[in-house]
């Protein structure tokens, strides 16, 4: 389906040369996604849909193992609800889609609105208000806590400067909604669910992350607080990486979502709603792929290994086929996913093309690797070549499978700590962020005003206080000098 | 979180006495469903969301058995796509959200849409012009064909009259859409998967039903004939389950979808579309419910087997509930799926609330079930009781869900074919859809003219031309006694 491999348009250009378009080429190459017809929006094609249906299926057995249940609520929200939570209208109302009509009629022979609706519906930006409105019918007594709801869906909030996977205006994810009877719990749930992702995130992924809590300004709209995983990116920028948000009883007051307590007393229940998004494709594909094109780690590739047969006439392939019949066999006692490409045509084509599709492993198998009972093994990351006998198939790849897995977190990690500077001095802060970039850690006070300033003259935001070393860790504030309570992650960021 | 169990709006009103209310107390007291504060949107409860992921579940593994690709196109369309197929545009510009604005903006203290968009989108009713606008350039060669894509997402179609699951504005469905080289291979498709639908609503949903080709009238707009499995509610009425349609080239012509034959000579492509909502939510509801509540078919159950202990002090209830791991131990050893219902309370109460549930297995445990190393096992449609010896839990449950699923199946088609009646004569046509309503299996010619007054006479629509017996069934109208080439299946219909 990918066409563009037969044509001259599938150069991909060096990370070095152009980091955007690199990214924009790996995903073109590896037949991820593309852009769609209606601006802002992207086609998931099927093999950057394979990596979601993984993602779901991953995270879907840990949130069930939670007590999470999913449910679905409506894709589009009365623009009053929107309205009754204030900071979180002034957060979503700038990029929403407003559905103002029902149907279509003709006029002077062209088809225009009409059924104009009573009052406008916005298409879900997130679901807290649609969402709160309908548990607060739920929830009586302490004995429906904790509620604990998830669903998997699309939400839109309009672009202007899109960006496969990482800025579209319609994006995938799961949004996780609780309520709780107890700030104490509410405040577990969010931890927990940041873990959560954090463990997915890394384990899966590959992808190693700082955990923390954001500011003021880079909060969820309408949140207490909201925690956050961030991730380096290859550039050196970062990729907040799933959210989850402790809420208060913010939205319970403006939603009335109340119940009575053991005492028969009202009480307003305690809320967290956490998500992971499509966004996350982005990077991990930002993470570890590289100028031969995208590299999956393992534990996520809907592919893990592709045996190509190489043969010259039709005795030799029958001779690798017959072969090949034997290895399927062997590797279907191991857990691992294989695919035999079957295709006609020139190997190196093929391990070409499997090779920007990130396929972990590949195995050659000629009609002289037949004589000798052994196959050869390659590693997409390292280019490693490695002769290995017919009874060793199974074990070497499944050693080879787990150890590229390592791998990758390892190098995540390493990158990310080789790329994070603890800076005491603005003047050495704007030095590296316009030179070296990546992660500066450095104290900040809690005015506002800093925090703007650092963004307009670095370009470099907050990502997070991290939990480790970041809170109550006191020093002077970077900016203005004055005493800080906190350091904080700073980076350019996606 | 079912809080109508707590108080006296409980009732489930009986079948005769008022079929459409006691669908809604089915629903409500199974809690699977309930209205949104958005008119015509549903919410999709956890234990009603149960079910259609067990469904997608199903559904996705035969899919992708048959070569399908999972993917995802935008929600929104832009309107000029939806008027590239005229036959299309008719069917569906009138129930359309429309999206016109792309931000809210605050005017006189009160936010207004803003931001007028060029073209004005509409939120997918199905996604034929997108998707076949973008394949268009997916698609060069043979080589290319056939195209196997799926897509689970979300819909709407602005609906006047909205019932639970039957119709909603938005609902949630899986939309197939394949492209071939030869009309040969689309009629295939088109009839494969039609057969992959009826297999699975009898198979899993123990719903009986015929497949039949629709009419002109009835057929899907764009397509060049609809195939259809139709199912017959206890009301008699009948429930359109699953499509398929076959498009001819009509959307090939309109989004440019060609292909180069072997001859190098540009080809239109063929191509199919398939559907299955959660409308078949509502089909499972009808098909089996009685008086009692919900009654769901063990292999589409998320719970097949509910544990009651029943204990008066504490030693009792260790005595019980050790026993009980034991039983869960043996249940582990089958693929049945179970839960104890550990809550405090009466045990009649958790009887009544699980038999409204539709759990097809009831196992009652106390303490001098204990003693006699047996439990007692309760069906929940027929009620039967039986006391079953610990060694034999197993076996027994296992076949008695498999006899249960049978028997569902049975008695849906036992009662289709006793409510279906071949008709010769007009007045008694008549009479049998006034009186006894069911199907009226009846010789129809090509005017649409009968058909429509057939419809407008006695509120019955044409089904299906059943694949067995209606094509080329040849005889005189029902209704102008001209020559008519087929019989075709009436009824009235949801």
């Amino acid at each position: 389906m990918n066409k563009n491999t037969n044509n001259e348009t599938n150069k991909i250009t060096s990370q070095k040369e152009n980091f955007s378009q690199w990214y924009l080429d790996v995903i073109r190459e590896a037949d991820l996604a593309e852009n769609s017809p209606v601006r802002g929006s992207m086609i998931i094609k099927p093999y950057g849909y394979a990596l979601w249906e993984k993602i779901q299926k991953i995270l879907d057995i840990e949130f069930k193992k939670r007590g999470t249940q999913n449910a679905y609520f409506p894709l589009l929200i009365p623009k009053s609800f929107l309205e009754k939570e204030s900071e979180h209208v002034e957060g979503f109302a700038k990029e929403c889609a407003i559905v103002t009509h029902h149907r279509l009629e003709k006029k002077d022979g062209k088809l225009v609105p009409a059924g104009e609706l009573e009052e406008p519906f916005v298409v879900r930006p997130t679901s807290e208000t649609i969402i709160y409105d309908v548990i607060s019918k739920w929830i009586n007594s302490y004995r429906d806590l904790p509620l604990i709801i998830n669903q998997w869906c699309n939400v839109m909030r309009w672009e202007m400067r899109p960006r496969l996977f990482l800025r579209t205006t319609e994006f995938l994810w799961q949004e996780g909604h609780t309520a709780h009877a107890t700030k104490k719990e509410a405040d577990e749930k969010t931890l927990e669910m940041l873990e959560v992702y954090k463990k997915f995130v890394e384990e899966y992924m590959a992808i190693s992350v700082v955990k923390g809590k954001k500011t003021e300004i880079e909060k969820f709209p309408g949140a207490e607080y909201t925690s956050t995983i961030e991730a380096m990116m290859q550039d050196r920028k970062a990729l907040q990486s799933g959210t989850s948000h402790m809420l208060g009883q913010n939205f319970a007051k403006s939603f009335k979502v109340s119940f009575l307590d053991e005492k028969q007393e009202k009480q307003y229940v305690w809320q967290t709603s956490w998500g992971l998004s499509t966004r996350i494709i982005g990077a991990l594909i930002m993470s570890h792929s590289d100028d031969k094109g995208l590299v999956l780690p393992p534990k996520i590739a809907p592919l893990q290994i592709v045996i190509i047969p190489i043969w010259g006439n039709k005795e030799e392939k029958k001779v690798v086929f017959d072969e090949i019949e034997k290895i399927k066999a062997e590797l279907e006692t191991s857990q691992v996913t294989y695919k035999v490409d079957e295709r006609e045509g020139r190997p190196g084509f093929k391990y070409f093309e499997w090779e920007r599709k990130g396929v972990p492993l590949r195995i050659e198998i000629g009609p002289k690797d037949v004589q000798k009972k052994s196959v050869v093994i390659v590693e997409r990351v390292s280019g490693k070549k490695e002769f290995v006998s017919n009874n060793e198939i199974s074990s070497c790849v499944q050693q080879s499978l787990e150890r590229i897995q390592k791998t990758l977190l390892e190098n995540s990690r390493k990158f990310r700590l080789e790329n994070t500077r603890e800076v005491f001095d603005y003047e050495e802060f704007k030095k590296i962020m316009s030179e070296k970039e990546g992660f500066i850690f450095a104290h900040l006070c809690l005015d506002k005003n800093c925090e703007e300033k650092i963004k307009e003259e670095t370009n470099a935001s907050t990502r997070c206080i991290p939990f480790e070393d970041g809170l109550d860790n006191a020093g002077k504030c970077i900016y203005c000098r004055k005493d800080a309570l906190n350091k904080v992650l700073f980076a350019k960021a996606y």
